[in-house]
């Protein structure tokens, strides 16, 4: 298995269904980089095409990585290690493609069933120990139209005891690596 | 099946293995009430003994139910509505007897296996169907000893596919509750 993920920043959606570059949040970062590290994936891309941010990334990963947290903190050293900020999807794609030698599978999340590409948990932990995967998430208020278009497959939403479905970006990828790729 | 939750601020460790209190971090009220709303929690007790800690969380809570959070965001409010700021654990459980007329089982949450009183998600999952529980997660480095000692069951920790168990709270707490309540 190997298993990529990506947090995509542009193209997603605001409150009103306008397409933005949304905002880097270090908490998404770190909380992500460190279930990167716990569920063996083998790079999280960090997607936003604006300059600005890719700097502010960057200075947190190096941060963490070469600065003074390396040494406060190995755990989260370890974990940013896994970061790495490019500008879109088709780069994070490519760059999987050079390594792999294939083009991964590209599978997206999303909080409402998309008929017509939607795929179970059980059938990706399955594709999962056979298949290099790139898993996207988007920030803000989703991922915008076309890329849910360009995923291959779209993984069922998180659904709890209740219809809320408004979970940060942080706590459904934990969720979601936890039932692809947890062991209990 | 009546869940609740519990967010500890004291006493937990440091990083040297000191007893503290911790800070309040505004991430964890968002993130954690958000996924006890998803999985259908009766409360979510954030407890610290701390007066301006808990005149802080008392002003986030007040933001989103009441102020102008609660206008701008009626997700965030229905999610930080199920918030109390409690100053103890102890306090917390006697909330809940008065509520539904008697103790809750107390399940505390750790990063190492505590062999004598450890209890796996699948009996959790069992007793959760027909008991009152109180879940308890340790903010900072985790629960101090005594509050270890006074837990019924400690629950497995979380095993990813490495060795690597430094998530934050917010994701172990995603992680958890949908492991005890996520249906898919």
């Amino acid at each position: 298995m190997h298993l990529y993920i990506g947090l995509i920043h542009y193209p997603v959606y605001n409150k009103n269904y306008q397409i933005i570059a949304s905002a880097i949040t270090t908490f998404d970062l770190h909380d992500i980089a460190r279930l990167a590290r716990t569920y063996d994936v083998n790079k999280f891309f960090v997607i936003t095409p604006l300059d600005d941010q890719q700097a502010l990334a960057e200075r947190i990963k190096r941060h963490w990585t070469n600065g003074y947290g390396a040494k406060y903190n190995r755990h989260r050293k370890e974990a940013i290690e896994l970061v790495e900020v490019i500008p879109s999807l088709e780069q994070a794609i490519n760059e999987i493609t050079k390594v792999e030698g294939e083009a991964p599978l590209v599978i997206a999340t999303d909080v409402t069933i998309q008929n017509d590409r939607s795929i179970s948990y059980e059938r990706v932990k399955k594709i999962i120990e056979k298949e290099n995967i790139i898993l996207i998430f988007g920030t803000a208020w989703g991922l915008e139209k076309t890329v849910l278009e360009r995923a291959d497959y779209i993984l069922e939403p998180i659904l709890g005891r209740t219809d809320y479905n408004h979970l940060s970006v942080r706590a459904a990828a934990a969720i979601i690596l936890d039932r692809l790729a947890g062991r209990y």
